[in-house]
Order: structure tokens, then C-alpha cells, then sequence
């Protein structure tokens, strides 16, 4: 973890040329839900601020109302030390390409100065960026598709790189969010039990089965492996155990009575 | 990689009582841009086979012309192996949690028999799923959202979860689309240059820069260790190291004609 990790507000997304205010408005949800605010227009060819950008940005409108519309990409990205336009494949010249998570692998040494910052560029929805735009961008990314059905909803395509960008700054600065130790996730309401819990438990168990003249231990099968294989598999907690335990104590005391 | 990598036709997507068409041809086109196309829904609160949910699917309507409506939601899992529930991190009772990216992970293995079968489960607009809902998944997966913002539109979190499950069917079945080995991404149009080429270069550009008397040998400054500094990070090509050469070459030709 570096004493600073990067933040999201270092991240901008810009939208250039973009048709449908409603992509706007999703595009302002799937940002704030990832963490990212910073959102800049360029050349929009629709009035973006209207009650469809409202209702599917879902309390994040703000992003839209707060967006300055560019007349140019290049005043839009203008402060930006990495510019990352979202591409196809491309096809003519090659030009330096990330996937989504190399992008997101990129960003701890991209951002590590505090005034540094990465623009993601998305073009159209009916065509993309074009080649000069493209040209002006440092790395391209593309969001490996279906090749049979490959254009992504704009909304859909800042999500996938917005939850990567995110991704990527909660294992600096919260690796414990990123993905867990534990073997369940981050939050259990009970320590897991020990192996000397399980061993007792096992032969408690075993001691059960006896009482109920369920297992017979001269003739054993595979009972007490295969019952073993299933709660080892399960990792109880100790909760789990202490309840089984309770289990296994009433049935003894129901076998003691019927004899 | 298996002999067998798992299929993405082996996933299913049940949305449990969706409200807007809208979401349900948004899932669609979700799931047909990463390669998904088994979708099933429980109790739907609305008519799903409306124009809004054919202009969302964009092209992937014919998902949710074929996605069975089941009374229950037992019967839309009943086949699968693993079922695994979309829910906001747990409070009472905490379940098995994954991330999306331990989801994916898990994928190969959960999916290496070819019957076997994973269910995502998501729930209401709204409400997500019910605690009696959640309680018959074996898995939970929680999207890492935005704390003061973390309600994702149903399209965008079924968006990341079939996002992640083909980046994990990626790295099995064509590993090289999944990370690439090169240094600019799967495909470029000349090899790159090697470390006699760029010397060669090195030596080149410093003759040349001599010549249009830019540099003195004599007061080295750092030029040279800068200008190498540029052009090893760039990783030049062979093609461009040509035209580089080509330029040197025409550099050297001016300044001997002007003497």
C-alpha cells in the first residue's frame, strides 16, 4: 500500500459527441456508483440536462448538471497526463492497447502524483471516436466482447472500466475490500472453529450415531469419511459446532432414555 | 488451459421480479455482448416483451423473447450446481460472500463437468432479493460500489458480473485475448525493434545531431541519456525505427550541403 493511494477524483471520463441523454444520465450513475464525479462533454449532440438524463442517473444528476460541455476534445482533456480512448480492435495503425484491467493496473504508477490525471475518453454511440480523435490519445482500451455482438451500451461500457478503475484503487487503499482473506468474505459473525473443535466435535458425533445405532464401528463403510468430508468442506464457525454440539447431546439423551 | 474450458452457455441469468422492461433488454444486450444468452425470469412486476425492452436489447432481443417466466424461483435454479445470489453486503446472518472477481475464479472449477450449471440471481429495482431468497443461494457476490451510492442499475450489475465471468472463460479458452504478452496489446504491424537496431540508432542519431551542430561531444550535458530515456520507453518498432533512421539520414544530408 503506498502512503498515498491514488484517488478516484483523479480519474475524468469524457463523453464526446454523445446522442442520448439518457446514456448521459447512466453514465452519471455507473460513475458516482464506482466512486468517480469528474464528468466533462464534448460536442454532445443532444440536450443532455433534460428529465431522462434525470431519471436514469438515480441521484446522480448532479455529475450532469455540474459537466462542462467542450467544444473540443483537446480543452476536455486538456490537464490530463494519460488520455485512454475506449476503441474497437484497430485495424489500420495499431496504436498501444489495454484491456480494462491492465488499465486499472496502470493507474497506482499513472496516479501516484497528486496532480496527475486520466482521462477515458468514449466516442459516439453509433460510431465511436474517430481515427483523429483516437490519434490523439496516448493508449487505447477495449472491453474484450462477444465478437458476434460487440457494442456496448455507452452506460454499460463507462461501468466496466469504472468498476476496474475502482477496483484497482480499493486494492491500494483498502486491499481488505479488494478481496478477502477470509474464506467467506470480509464479515462473519463467528470465529471459525479450530481443528481441535472439529476433532471433538467428530468424535462426539461418532459417539451419537453409536448411541442412535446408526453407525456400527465394526462395520464402518465410509460414514464417518464421508461426514467428515462434508462438515471439513463447510468450515463451520464456532457457533456451528456449538449448535451441532447441541444436536448431537440431545440426541444421546434420547437414545439414554429408550433404552 | 483444460482440455474442456468451461462454456459461457453453462451461466445463467434469473432476474427475480424485475419492474421495468427497460432493465430486462438492458440485461439482454449485457449478456449477449459478453457471450451469455441464458436468461430466465421469476414473477416479473411488469409485461417484459414491450418495444421499450426490443430498443434497450439493442440487437439482443431475441433473449428475452426466449427467457422461460417461472412462478418460483426454485424452479428457475432447480438444474443449477451453484447458485449464487446478487445482494448488498449482509447483516444478520452473513453467507458465503465472493467478489466479482472471486466469482470468475471460481468459475473453471465450478464448471469443468458439462452439465454442471452457475445461476446468478438477481433481484427487484428496488429491494434486491429477499433474506428467504438469499437463503437458498450456496454463494453471495457483492459488487464493491460507491458506500453513499451504491444502488447499480440492474443492466449495470448484471453488466460487471458477466463481464468478469467472460474475462475468467477469456483466460481459459483464448488466454492471449484475455492479457496479451506484447508489450502494446495483441496486434501489431511491425516487430519490434532490437537492442542492435536501436543502438544503431543511438549511434545514428547522435552523428546526425553532431552534424546540424545540436549537440557538442564535448558538453555532453544529459542529451543523449535523455533522448535514449524517450525512445527505450517508447519501445520503438522496426518500421519506425526506419523512418527514424530515414530522417537522421536526410538531417546528415542537409547539414553537409550547407557547409
Amino acid at each position: 500500500m503506498l502512503d498515498r493511494p491514488f484517488s478516484l477524483a483523479q480519474l475524468r471520463i469524457v463523453l464526446v459527441g454523445t446522442s442520448h441523454p439518457g446514456n448521459v444520465g447512466g453514465v452519471a450513475r455507473a460513475m458516482k456508483n464506482m466512486g468517480l464525479d469528474d464528468l466533462a462533454l464534448v460536442t454532445p449532440r443532444c440536450e443532455v440536462r433534460t428529465s431522462e438524463a434525470v431519471s436514469r442517473a438515480s441521484g446522480a444528476d448532479e455529475l450532469v448538471a455540474a459537466a462542462p460541455v467542450h467544444d473540443t476534445l483537446e480543452s476536455a482533456v486538456a490537464d490530463a497526463t494519460l488520455v485512454v480512448g475506449a476503441s474497437a480492435r484497430s485495424r489500420n495503425l495499431p496504436w498501444p492497447m489495454l484491456t480494462p484491467r491492465q488499465l486499472g493496473g496502470c493507474l497506482v504508477a499513472e496516479l501516484t502524483p497528486a496532480d496527475a490525471r486520466v482521462a477515458l475518453v468514449f466516442g459516439r454511440e453509433d460510431s465511436g471516436l474517430t481515427n483523429n480523435e483516437l490519434q490523439r490519445c496516448h493508449r487505447h482500451v477495449h472491453i474484450p466482447t462477444n465478437p458476434d455482438f460487440s457494442s456496448l451500451n455507452l452506460a454499460a461500457a463507462v461501468q466496466v472500466l469504472a468498476y476496474e478503475c475502482r477496483q484497482a484503487w480499493l486494492q491500494e487503499a483498502h486491499p481488505s475490500e479488494a478481496e478477502s482473506a477470509m474464506p467467506f468474505g470480509l464479515e462473519w459473525d463467528s470465529p471459525l472453529a479450530s481443528h481441535a473443535d472439529l476433532e471433538r466435535f467428530f468424535d462426539h458425533l461418532e459417539r451419537a450415531l453409536i448411541a442412535v445405532e446408526f453407525h456400527d464401528p465394526a462395520q464402518p463403510r465410509q460414514l464417518m469419511a464421508r461426514l467428515r468430508r462434508l462438515y471439513l468442506r463447510a468450515r463451520p464457525d464456532q457457533m456451528e459446532i456449538s449448535i451441532l454440539r447441541g444436536i448431537l447431546s440431545a440426541m444421546e439423551k434420547k437414545a439414554g432414555a429408550s433404552r
